[in-house]
């Protein structure tokens, strides 16, 4: 792996990347449905999708270096992601945001009370105060939360314009589907 | 990209990757000196960077699909990041914390009170309520905010024996350097 970095930054020869997701102008009318987010002659950044260690976003989705904001979190959490957003959209100009949660996702496994119950059973009770008002933003059903998340943003949405999409990435086929 | 997705998910053989990051168990004595900050026998995940168009990760800094998790945030804010690290340790048995930062990135060239500005300026009144009360994480320099961070989480910390990381990778060359 470090022969491989070493190759990556040997073979670097990108120019200049501007700081502004190079897609942020290149908005056409409405997004087809196609297999990926990304789609390079509609879209823009940016993406939000879980910090899971079996996504790859850039191979999973096309994205070219430059191309578009990737927000990760656990859960791809819209309200975890509303500060980058925000500076993704007024301060850097980008006009999507391309919301992709996955199958099989850790999210869908606990709760707070759950979460909080493993720290205080595991770290005591120091460590347990540090959660106790900690939303984890788990979720019962994908799809649901999926459509939620996407609401969320709508209304809190400080920019106008901006289109919305949802997408399921399946972990088991590396497909990834539109859900609105 | 739309062929490209689809050559990937085509092309997707990686059998059943497991829910936790691979690496979780690897861990070694001390994380030597080298150009990635994933170093595959030695590391665990999660690793924090920013949500910048001009980062890939994975081939930026070696991380086999399954290894990581991968927190993205717009300036790799480990205060942001809290909760999926939170997660990361205590759900999902991670012992390792990397974070990397970059040269070139927005983040240096703002404040609160500008941000604030120019959605008041942009968006009106109503849009500027929205952020009144975000801190935006901004800084004003790169390694002191890296130590600023390392330190912060290594004190928030609700897991033992965690270690810390701190890199910044050069987007004009595509290397990663270590800090501390």
């Amino acid at each position: 792996m470090e022969q491989g970095q070493e190759a990556y930054s040997a073979n670097f020869n990108q120019g200049h990347l501007q700081l502004p997701p190079s897609q942020r102008y290149t908005i056409g009318s409405s997004l087809p449905i196609t297999t990926s987010p990304f789609n390079p002659t509609n879209s823009s950044a940016p993406l939000v999708t879980c910090m899971d260690a079996r996504i790859d976003p850039t191979a999973a989705f096309g994205i070219p270096l430059g191309a578009a904001h990737v927000i990760r979190n656990a859960g791809a959490s819209v309200k975890d992601a509303f500060r980058s957003i925000v500076i993704s959209q007024q301060l850097l100009g980008t006009r999507e945001v391309m919301i992709v949660k996955h199958t099989c996702c850790g999210m869908l496994t606990f709760d707070n009370e759950t979460a909080r119950a493993v720290v205080l059973k595991k770290r005591g009770e120091i460590a347990a105060q540090e959660v106790e008002k900690m939303d984890f933003h788990t979720f019962r059903d994908l799809e649901i939360q999926l459509k939620k998340d996407v609401q969320w943003l709508r209304i809190k949405a400080i920019e106008e314009n901006i289109r919305f999409s949802g997408w399921i990435y399946e972990v088991e086929t590396g497909r990834t589907k539109r859900v609105l």
